[in-house]
């Protein structure tokens, strides 16, 4: 594995490569298993493999988690690896924002629902700095979790909206046994947190099974369910319970098996966590 | 020459040309000397030319001439066939912005000062079509003339900070025998307009021979020079007369003689005009 830090390097390098297929896989480093689903799925896929690890500064809001997001370079090196990753890119801010940036891209109104209400412009900053890559990579295929459910849905209508030549292909949410959603964040919860947290993924399977079973659809008391079952549990805070279409990500009043999603946020012992639940295809 | 309306045409098309230079020329059609400048250009400099002809709805205000743009369609292709442009690119808008379209870049500050404290959303308009059109075309090289200069740093701008594979070449302003800066909306004037118009590049001219020869560097005083000059003729509505720096398009106080630009919007028989003087290199 070769780690660079600089564009120009990155896009030399992968000159000679453009004979195979390149792939790959953003992340912001502190991997889990979940990560390493995308990763293994992009080696599977491509002649060279590329991840990048990068916490992006413009996807934190004030008062956001910025500078307490977890990170580990050297572990987050060696699973790569092991994994037999070509390229670790991991470029300083400064090489990715230099002194006077100022070009930004919007994917309008799919930024302003579910995390975009209270995360302003924090889709700016993820869009943009995906956008910036794919330029850096000419990826043939690039790699994202289902979990950031609605960063992928965005990343797909930017991709497809912009014309850019770069299929967005989808990783299935990594649970824990228990049913926690991996995320970076869960190694800031306590143990108690952490069993606090399975209510929120409990809570989706619960509806999940009601919906497939024929017994539920109206919205309504989809959101009602899912709430009243968080609420039971203690220092749970719950910032949304949202039904929308996966398309579009526009509200909806019944279910639609082949175009839902079910998204929910929340916070426990300050740690901010999301999950979802998606019928159809994506 | 090839005349291509489908994004996934021009696509497959432009795959065989790889391995020579591909050159592109933006346009809105209605073309004169100065864009066959930019063309004549394109041809020397490439293997492949790409030309676009389209006239861009979002980069149109409301109460703007989008409609009334003129277009001449049968006289464009006949002007890019004698010059040996190989490829037409004239797409429907549905082509570009299917329904349900949502995704927009903007070069944040620098489409707040000139043109785009009048014409909001302008250059986010600008800036998305060229960026699609790069993301279409992968260009080696991309044209564009200096008379729209916030345009041509705005691309420049756009294009570096994204890490597009392009390189911005620009092209001096073309004007006719009376110093008017070429323009599709000239076409718009009476001969008595034209007349009054010439006060715009002279009054620029006029304070070019000054400053070069040293007697005038005062931001204020040229303003005030060039207002008070264009003034004197009767039917001229001035927008804004600006001198920025051409880097970053922030306000100088004194004239430097490698990073300026003077530029001025003004109304003439209810056509919007442009003219700038630059100085130094863009």
């Amino acid at each position: 594995m070769e780690t660079i830090k600089k564009i120009d390097k990155l896009k030399k390098s992968l000159i000679g490569k453009r004979e195979g297929t390149i792939g790959f896989v953003p992340t912001m480093g502190y991997l889990h298993k979940g990560h390493e689903e995308l990763i293994k799925k992009c080696k599977n896929e491509n002649d060279t493999s590329v991840v990048s690890v990068f916490v992006n500064p413009i996807q934190f809001g004030k008062g956001e988690d910025f500078k307490e997001y977890p990170r580990d370079p050297k572990r987050d090196s060696d699973i790569m690896k092991n994994l037999g990753v070509d390229y670790l890119f991991c470029p300083e801010i400064k090489e990715i924002y230099p002194k006077g940036y100022k070009t930004y891209v919007n994917v309008k109104e799919f930024d302003k629902v579910l995390c975009g209400k209270k995360r302003i412009n924090h889709f700016e900053g993820v869009a943009t700095i995906v956008l910036k890559f794919i330029n850096i990579i000419s990826p043939d295929t690039i790699y994202f979790g289902k979990k950031d459910a609605q960063q992928l849905i965005i990343i797909k209508k930017m991709v497809n909206d912009l014309n850019l030549n770069t299929v967005v292909r989808s990783v299935d949410i990594k649970r824990d046994l228990n049913g926690l959603a991996l995320s970076s964040r869960n190694t800031l919860l306590s143990e108690s947190g952490k069993l606090s947290a399975l209510k929120l993924s409990q809570s989706l399977m619960y509806v999940k099974e009601k919906i497939l079973n024929g017994q539920l659809s109206e919205v309504k008391e989809i959101k009602d369910i899912i709430k009243r079952n968080i609420s039971k549990e203690k220092g749970i805070d719950i910032e949304y319970i949202e039904v929308l279409s996966l398309k579009n990500l526009t509200e909806l009043k019944k279910v639609d098996l082949n175009n839902t999603i079910i998204a929910l946020a929340a916070s426990v012992e300050n740690v901010r966590l999301i999950d979802n639940l998606i019928l159809g295809e994506i």
